[in-house]
């Protein structure tokens, strides 16, 4: 697509640090990283949201988010803990619309925080998380509705 | 394994409120959730670290909690967007050693928030995130050292 930062990277046309590529997606440095050796991994195809992307590609992207992960564990970077984290939607954090999984090595004390307000009032109760399984559950495919 | 909250709830020997599930896969509703519906997708054998998790078992989480997503963006559930999160080892921020994928409805206001210190100082130089891609490239098995 035109205009648009992953595509040109997948492409080859705009420079980034590749780790890894194939027919199907192609992993990056993140430039602006969380930790040193922060990657992403995207479809080389243009799919905006998560909801685009084929399933078997997107397994693919996580099959080698996990392999790259591996990589990160053993590269001498620094590295004890690996978060993978994806933003689907303005709202969830997305930033470039090109859909992509984070791959973050960690360590201890490296300044990576997640904070949910949710967690400091009372967890809700049973009978509430049930009605809201219930919402969910309805809203599956039939073929999807497992046992 | 015994005395792993997550394979008795993917047994079934302790409650929760599953969304879905298969032989083996079991996705259910976070008891201490971060916005209502944020929910979990578990193999239901017991793998502690994403490393040890076979890569088609991987692959198909990450295909159900795509499946899942989709499901919480038409459940009537406040979603405007979808994280998805992992973590692998207590640097990560691993509680529960049995590996898990959040699924995170959002919307804007919701109080989760992410932060990395590092973003308040100088990005990286492009030779320093040649020297982090190529310790990757370096970790990776020769199979995988894609194009």
């Amino acid at each position: 697509m035109d205009d648009c930062t992953f595509c040109d990277i997948a492409s080859r046309r705009a420079p980034a640090s590749i780790v890894y590529s194939d027919e199907r997606v192609t992993a990056f440095l993140d430039h602006n990283p969380v930790t040193p050796g922060h990657l992403m991994v995207i479809p080389n195809g243009h799919y905006a949201l998560l909801e685009e992307l084929p399933e078997d590609l997107g397994a693919h992207v996580f099959t080698v988010a996990t392999r790259l992960a591996a990589a990160l564990r053993s590269s001498g970077l620094p590295c004890e803990g690996i978060n993978l984290f994806l933003a689907d939607g303005e709202a969830a954090f997305q930033e470039v619309f090109h859909t992509h999984l984070h791959v973050v090595p960690r360590v201890p004390g490296d300044g990576f925080t997640i904070e949910a307000s949710a967690w400091s009032g009372p967890k809700p109760s049973r009978d509430s998380l049930e009605a809201n399984a219930e919402a969910i559950r309805a809203a599956l495919p039939e073929r999807w509705s497992g046992s």
